[in-house]
């Protein structure tokens, strides 16, 4: 079916609408008529092929709310109607170890990403949230609430569901000490997710000037990291931490903020670790750094559930998706309150 | 109560005989006529001043059996003949929440090292076990079976506990696939205890010459690390690598092995990790890179008993002290199969 969307076809162009067909509905299939979608700040690493393994043209968009508007023959979870959402990935083997526990994000072969990713039974470029519909495994759908505000719970897709499912997988609660670094988009569900957990919850950020937001968004203490006595001040003092800063960053002074069996997680970077950390960190402590992807589907449909029942939301900030490169500088800069999300009715405003 | 030893007085110097006092008992004293000492790669780096922080003349030496032969008015755990050990820590603040969980190594004050630390009471630096006789505070000794040999028992208390700890720590058990990662003195524990926690264990090594020698030890397996055909097979395959390598290496290819939710555990090196590792080794399968640090007393008169029970010995050299140097030359070399261990017979014979 033909498909308005919006897309990059270049490295330097900025996204523009183009127009292409979704497959027809295989038999799990769900076709989806989307209302929403999240802007994570990897749409604009892939956009801008930051990583280097774009494939043009690339339409993004990985956290999409939408209704139901048709099903294959052998689906049994969904119809017509309902409000769904579609994250990350819309495909995986399925069959592996990782599979099998519902982890699909660890699948063996590599999961099937919702945007730039490979088809696995036609080969074709998978096209994002960017666009009127998608057509996706009902495996891969999740059931939306109807207690959530459909726009804010786009983003619970991503930033959701990459913050909630290690301080889960963790075993964070009560009486745990728990360190959120950075507050954007994920770091600002991280800050609600580890409160709603019963946690003791403490924003590090370089900006004097979070300090207020941070205590409005449910933060119990604000570090400024940049601050050298806080930072020693904080030493030994952390059972968890949750580090959402997508840039290369010095980790040595955040490991020095952990207890012992202290683990410092990381949901945000995937590039080497400069500077290096210093092995004495972890060996003198018992201390762990490790990270966590999104998260699987059973979980994914916990997080929305979660939030469903514990009033939880993204804050976000409406964008007509005509002003989609605008909004990728303001994310650049930092300037947006803490996830832009597509209003689609904006895409099928625009004339064919 | 005067005391042969040998000490380094320079980080130039070779170990020389010199001869200081032991303190008299205090209430919770346990004096201990020293009868083997293992000798460990942190010895060398203590005398050459390898860390920066040594402090001479030093005597080394931190895997002590020896019996007792005095002790103060208040100890109960031990009496006069009874054969006993002392590890790599001789005290701790005794009240926190490391030492009262019995990780006494991870003392937020930091504990007291057996050799060129700082005594707690009367600010003197510690001095080890290459000396005829040791006192220490009562829980710092750990009780030596019977069953055990007392040579071969005295690397335990480091090399062993090094080893054992970790793979306790993370429930190291049957179905576990598990890579040790060096086959020196702490490799060599790490294969005993892998296999004897019912895993089945791969060594690592660079020497293609050891792979005999490692199935000797009990490996099931063995992967030439330099060989990248073997290390591309072994991606995605171990739930847990003991990597006891003491000098920096590159973990990339190590952690690459790991399945999801894998662990690599450091423990033999102290330093920044060079080259760095890569943040998405990690995160793309929440991966854990971890440390340890020996082991707490609980867990240190553990591994001694359960080496009694299941009759594991660490394999040794018997060293005449006078031959110390070599032996530090040699141990730089790798030449010793797999610790060297004093008969402090060699030190009392020498004349005074």
């Amino acid at each position: 079916m033909s498909t308005k969307a919006f897309a990059a076809h270049s490295a330097e162009s900025p996204l523009e609408p183009i127009s292409f067909d979704r497959r027809e509905l295989r038999p799990d299939d769900v076709a989806i008529e989307i209302e929403y979608c999240g802007v994570c700040h990897t749409d604009i690493h892939f956009a801008q092929n930051d990583w280097g393994f774009t494939r043009y043209p690339v339409v993004p968009g990985h956290e999409i709310i939408g209704r139901v508007t048709a099903v294959g023959d052998k689906v049994t979870a969904y119809r017509e109607g309902d409000r769904v959402g579609v994250g990350c990935m819309v495909d995986s083997c399925r069959s592996c170890n990782a599979c099998e526990s519902g982890l699909e994000q660890y699948c063996s072969e590599g999961n099937t990403a919702t945007y730039n990713g490979i088809d696995r039974y036609d080969g074709s470029i998978t096209f994002g949230g960017y666009s009127e519909r998608i057509v996706v495994s009902e495996r891969f759908v999740v059931n939306v609430p109807d207690k959530l505000d459909p726009a804010a719970a786009a983003p619970l897709l991503c930033a959701g569901i990459t913050t909630y499912s290690p301080l889960r997988h963790f075993g964070i609660g009560a009486g745990h000490k728990v360190g959120v670094i950075g507050m954007g988009g994920l770091g600002h569900m991280g800050i609600k997710f580890a409160k709603a957990f019963g946690a003791e919850v403490t924003l590090f950020t370089r900006s004097e000037n979070k300090v207020a937001e941070a205590r409005n968004q449910g933060a119990d203490h604000v570090i400024v990291s940049t601050d050298r006595e806080q930072m020693q001040a904080a030493a030994d003092q952390f059972d968890f931490l949750l580090d959402t800063i997508p840039v290369q960053h010095d980790l040595n002074p955040y490991l020095n903020c952990l207890k012992y069996d202290g683990t410092h997680i990381l949901v945000g970077l995937v590039e080497p670790i400069e500077p290096t950390i210093h092995a004495g960190q972890l060996v003198m402590k018992r201390r762990r750094l490790a990270g966590s992807l999104i998260g699987g589907m059973p979980e994914t449909q916990e997080v929305l559930d979660f939030c469903a029942e514990h009033d939880i939301r993204c804050d976000v900030e409406m964008l007509d998706i005509r002003n989609i490169n605008e909004a990728y500088e303001r994310m650049k800069r930092g300037d947006v309150k803490y996830r832009f999300v597509i209003d689609m009715a904006s895409l099928r405003d625009m004339e064919a």
